[in-house]
């Protein structure tokens, strides 16, 4: 169906990535991530409080929020004004379980909340897992901004994690799908991992047929590859490495 | 931590399981699921309608709708009158996932819905992986009567499916996690096959610490084993077997 | 227009009974009541808090909720996600007011709120007053653990309350309407009553025809011998008598 | 606690009413209640449409809504705008279910909607009978301009209804209770009834104490003696005697 | 288009406009104002609260909302139940603003709250300006009551504000729109005054064409007179000149 | 108090303004309008279908939405994500109106809607204003590919409209105030106006302040004086200058 990949790309070749730091003004932290086609605005706020139900625990908490702006897809997307959408849930409860996997709570200054928001200028395919990626950017330079306030002597971001996705495309494995090949994927998986090159999270789907063991392992092959490069590219911006 | 597992389970040992079927007069099939003390349940129900992208289309939806009752958890869960949890939403649609995986929707007599709806009555850990279990089973009898009644020649799911779930908890693998278990695991993972020993969905998520490969491998082998379980319960309660 | 009633019963019959206590695990108190193919599952929980309007009255509270499962209808029930329904919020007000008609709310221990859960699994017809007739026993069982636990000396419930329905269909009058009878019935009447043959709620509607005063009066009687044989199974079931 | 009523109103007497016809120029019918210092505006308005549920079968239907403005009551009641609370949604069953008693909706000129709206300007006590009985007057002025219009031959309303309650407080039957007495009533009744003596609806409620068959009857003997006088005085003010 | 105005009002003149005071019993204040066929029932209630970005602050607040009653237009609107309207909000700013900026909100008597509840009774258009005169009469009225119960020393209102619409239409600028001559207005504009002739809020709209400076004085000048004999109005109905 | 405006800014001038058009894949036009600090992004979208109250009328219509990003505030705000608040509402009400009045709604290719959202990334004052200026190049794009798709044979945009804030602030008169100035401001006025140098929509408010005749005047000549500034901006950026 897709002989060629758009812009020729190959099967195991991730889009052009870009991070783009401290893109907005008032937030504490923030990163605007492109994967190609797919741009998401990633920012991260701290407030001192946490939920009724964390208080007293001398913890922090970090959440996240994720939406698309309506004329972020080609076929114009209403907001979510009446109560949220279930994918827009089941996102941010992701991206928030990722980032928490590399977070000292405990050490967070207190009981103050960090939120990630991520916004989703324009999507192409992977907004969940370019979200990840750059929301752990955006966490990080709103760490060291709280360091800088004296509000904490070591960043809580004890790890990095970033993510891609992964998918069976009329029989071919492909890495990074766009919107075009995602749609028609048989089998879709998002998978997040650490710079340990462990796992954080795997999300297998197989949309229009089932997987053997040994496909599992290809595509966490083919993920494991490409999430090497983005991690290795948020050290960059951040002036790590 | 929890030397010993509730019962003395083994720790590839399911808690008991039981599946009864057509447990409620005004489903087209149900079906009560328990697996210890987690009961759920579940009734499909067929109407013959579809929703407005799907019209026109000649072919059949599955969907699935989750719900806890108030008193199913030791702390009283409120109802979601005001707008769904994300929780839910989530679960309910890996059901519709699950489901849709092994059914033929081209073939359901048209365009109707089944809507399977998977109503917690006690919980207490794996209540996402027991519903698959049950929903399969609801699912079947209730286009057994679709047949019956000559909506389709031949019974839209074409296989088989169930899930359970599997965790690292106090560094220790476990199958079929209990809420004390669930509560206190560093590594969770769900995961739903098919009778031929294929994955429908895998979800693993570092909730403390991240995992390996070899890691992962041990959590699918001891998936693999509880699922081969729990569909043959389902074929023998069927009479398929 | 039904001149048999399904399953023979006399015109002055109850349907079968039953009350089937502690079929939750988790809830203080549970009972699943059936009345015939109405089958409502009650649940009574005690939580040491009250509501805003009742704060340093030294006073308990005891209110009850009511929904039916999806698939308990013939025609599938959409879920109330997105507020409740006139009727739904009717019946928690009916069920509420009665049972606080029996209950000592000065002496709850304290400052404590029961909820009653009451969820229908199956409908056909008289689910308020099943409701009621089986949340007397589920909060009996949860005060009864109430009263192991310390908290109170005395179960706060002084008395017992149980309901039935009356009718009038093709001009005849029935006791405990099925669904097919109450969706035909000119006049429909709900009584609740307690152990000493008084009144604690009337709701006598003319659906279709005005009513004088004897027939009222016949009803009256109709029901008084049918919660007669309620409050007896109430106490029956709990070894009262 | 209340030696005397009111403006000394006897046991057994009325407060003031008046029924103004005719207040709001857009509606079709209007009727401004008062009974005492309950007063409530009720308007009449018939649109060509009915409900999905009812399309197609040549029959009309009639239903109502309930209100009450913010400062009707000596403590602010904030607005609805967030969902409809249960007791707004009761007492607005209540009206429409008394009003279709006495309505032929085959005959109402087709498929169109009769909406009663009663607003309560100012509350004490009462508010739902005055509604019902105001009701009935802005109803039958709205079909009379409906027939005037030529859409029906003969006014739809083939009967009488109005509404009072009746109360023991203090031990003491009283009719028509205001705020003050309805606050402490030991027993809360409503009554509708026709103009043939007829009871349409009797709601009778055991706030705090049990009611036995004979007082039962005494408050339906004082309901009735109120409900006659109610219903000459709507006859007058509609010239109709 | 519309040769003649109703009631051949000259293009400057006002509808008939009456100002009726202390027309509900349970608030502190109101005022039920009619300006033709435009009727509107102000009320206003102090509460002692604040909303908590106020608490602390020693100040009050002055608020307002704004809604029709169904049956006030003729087509019936439906009740806001599910979220209120863009337009009764922005109505409801503007009649907050208007009146807070002739209120000393530091001695309203400390941390208390004035909402003015403005409910169309009847709507002919200019109801939003109508509301706005009515409104603080209603506002001086309950401040008066406030001073009476030793709560302030002097009425917190000190200035007067009162408030008309002008318009285009067809080519000719009319003082005070009914709601037919405001449907077809090419231009709109609503002005609010204080009694020393200044402006307190100016909103001009060219609804169907833009408008030059002169215009704009044209009107501003139309709105002026008006509004000053509606300030006369206020004042004498207080006894106040 | 602010001796000095931020950038040494003169009192008539306005911020660093810029337009940058297509900023976004998915939507017919876009638009990044930055003020200063102030940066909104705009899209518009034509979809070929319109509500149901202009179904029938062979015309089309243009209709905006407006939201902030939560890190957009220096202190986080909350989406609306369970209904829209008040100011939201009445922004895009304005935006609507504003476009509307130089859109040929007649020619816009049938009954198609255009949508343009306004969404703030950052925000530091004179976002609505920001908004409108923005919309319109967006607006006008869109247009164009919608002409250039052979939808309608002229850009049914027949005029330009732009739009800037003036405001009392400290007793002096300020352009284009920014968020600091604008928390201040005694005096607030929003401007809209088209290229002939009429106006579209005054809104003045005197926030704590009234105004008289002579200040609205100097208001109005200021505002003029900028918006011909964003006026020549626009075409220039779409080259028809």
């Amino acid at each position: 169906m897709f002989a060629t990949r758009i812009g020729n790309r190959k099967d195991r070749e991730l889009r052009p990535v870009t991070l783009e730091r401290a893109v907005m003004k008032n937030a504490a932290g923030s990163c605007l991530v492109k994967c190609g086609d797919t741009h998401v605005l990633c920012s991260a706020t701290i407030e001192e409080r946490v939920g009724s139900w964390r208080k007293g625990s001398g913890k922090g908490w970090l959440t996240a929020e994720y939406a698309m702006l309506p004329a972020s897809t080609a076929k114009r997307t209403p907001r979510e004004t009446k109560g949220r959408k279930g994918r827009s849930q089941e996102i941010e409860r992701l991206i928030g379980r990722s980032l928490r996997n590399v977070c000292d709570l405990s050490n967070m200054g207190g009981e103050v909340t960090m939120t990630i928001d991520c916004d989703v200028l324009q999507a192409d395919g992977g907004t969940r897992t370019a979200s990840i990626t750059g929301a752990w950017v955006a966490a990080y330079d709103a760490f060291e901004a709280w360091k800088a306030a004296g509000k904490v002597k070591v960043n809580p971001l004890f790890g990095q994690v970033a993510a891609v996705s992964v998918g069976l495309v009329d029989g071919r494995l492909l890495l990074d799908l766009d919107y075009r090949e995602d749609s028609s994927a048989e089998i879709d998986m998002n998978v997040v991992m650490n710079a340990k090159g462990e796992f954080v999270e795997v999300q297998g789907t197989g949309e229009q047929v089932p997987f053997s063991r040994a496909r599992l392992n290809d595509m966490l092959d083919m993920a494991e590859e490409g999430i090497g490069r983005l991690l290795t590219l948020q050290r960059q911006v951040l002036g790590l490495e």
